[in-house]
């Protein structure tokens, strides 16, 4: 299969690229490109910290392709307090070479679809600003597969008691995509809030320069969760669980639901269409030590060190 | 088994004491007693509507017992609406002899788990107000089966976008009753709105007094239906899902979630109960043919037709 991570770059959204360089690097699915968008910091700054998470992962000739930020955008507070004001737990990241990109990401999705069709997955991890405009520009994009982190199903939201991060940023987007996607999987808080690190995890991560650079950054993060959210004890695995369950679907209790998007930011079922044809699927339950594994032993052999050693 | 149905009769409910009566008339559940709440209706026109029912239906031995009503309860206009102004269509119902009841609904549900233990399913299908009540007086009550019909998970609620008619006359009670009670399951609108019953049905009924008076009511139920949500395309078995799960649980999808209710009224996952033992369970998906078909089989063994005349 082929991957195109729509990216945020954030700490989680670190996590899910080293996800998914892992399996890439293991010829499980291949990473055609990383597309930027906004929200947990700007489309540019997501689009330095991609690179740069790139060229520290071994890959830089990943493409990081930039996509439409909302006119107006500022970092919410509680982002850039989760984290950072650089997006990556204001730890510094190697420069990483320029590079000359001659398409926009929303050009770049509807090609890369016309190319590999259903074998192509997009993993939007940020808002669905860029999905949903590929989705308007190209109709036949509606049946592209499309696992995104962001909502909230059958738990409140994080940003507000209805409003997910992600979605809030651009609701009429994540509605969109829900009414008119036919292959959508949503990977919401329901899940990612159950899916927990914590410093006894990083710690392993531990003795190599990419390691110890993951394990600063979600120290970082795993710190700002325990002043914002500390009930999780420890910080969500959000957007890595998405390009997980992209790769695993069995990892997660599906529910196939016909969903919507409010103008506040809630998603929920959609009455208006209980009794039509089922076209997306949220993730309401999740094999916790199953994926947490799979990430733990993912990361020992990225970051330069064998399970053995853990 | 032996259940407990706490009624605020209601047109559904109407169905679910039916259908309680089929069960109860093939042994497969022993029908105690109906105690009788507000909602739909007050509790005193409830109370009479499940009297008079349960003579229609020639059980007139079971007792009705009123439970306790909110202070300044008044009839909402959409309940009014939808199950007319006696809660039963407007249809008239026979007289029903006087009952002598000396207990009331909270006490006659504890005394009823102190003799009968977990062979005992209390089935609210109105607000919370009588269990919570319950389970606040006698702390031992928390482990009785609950089924409530009630709330709404995945989807909006149908008084207000966040609240489900029956959790909003008292979403304290409910918030107790999922944080107290460790063997709850929700039957919510997630499913109930899934099953619909269309005037084809209720055509099936017709041809006896008992069968008439089921038709009239919900044809009239029906007709409201087409006024105030007519993307159901019938009316929602609201109540009778609730007897019908807990006499087959299998019916039902089952999510396994700890739950809130805030004071809007909005069922959802308890954050803070994301990572402790799961005590209750939400439906999320039902088998609407077979829970349909059962349902028509048993109204026509009830209504005094055989399955054979259908």
């Amino acid at each position: 299969m082929k991957l195109i991570l729509d990216l945020d770059t954030g700490i989680d959204d670190a996590l899910a690229l080293a996800y998914a360089i892992s399996a890439h690097e293991r010829g499980e699915a291949e990473l055609l490109a990383v597309t930027g968008t906004y929200g947990n910091v700007d489309v540019e700054q997501g689009v330095a910290n991609s690179r740069a998470l790139l060229e520290l992962l071994g890959h830089p000739e990943i493409p990081v392709i930039p996509g439409p930020q909302k006119p107006g955008f500022e970092v919410l507070e509680i982002s850039s307090f989760i984290h950072g004001s650089n997006g990556v737990g204001n730890v510094a990241l190697p420069a990483a070479p320029e590079q000359t990109i001659t398409t926009d990401a929303v050009d770049f999705l509807i090609e890369a679809y016309r190319t590999h069709g259903a074998d192509l997955t997009i993993i939007p991890t940020g808002p669905s600003t860029t999905i949903a405009a590929a989705m308007r520009e190209a109709p036949e994009l509606a049946d592209a597969p499309v696992v995104f982190m962001g909502g909230a199903l059958t738990v409140p939201g994080n940003v507000t008691p209805l409003a997910e991060a992600n979605v809030i940023q651009d609701p009429a987007a994540t509605d969109f995509l829900l009414r008119t996607g036919t292959n959508v999987s949503m990977v919401g808080l329901d899940v990612t809030t159950r899916t927990v690190l914590t410093k006894k995890h990083t710690a392993q991560w531990r003795g190599t320069l990419v390691g110890d650079i993951y394990a600063d950054m979600f120290d970082y993060y795993i710190d700002a969760y325990a002043q914002s959210e500390p009930e999780l004890g420890g910080c969500g695995l959000h957007d890595p669980l998405a390009v997980a369950t992209a790769l695993t679907p069995s990892l997660i209790d599906w529910l196939p639901i016909n969903m919507m998007c409010t103008h506040e930011g809630r998603t929920t079922g959609d009455p208006a269409r209980f009794h039509t044809e089922v076209t997306s699927r949220a993730a309401v339950g999740v094999d916790i030590d199953r994926f947490v594994d799979d990430l733990m032993a993912r990361m020992a052999e990225l970051f330069g060190k064998s399970s053995a050693d853990l």
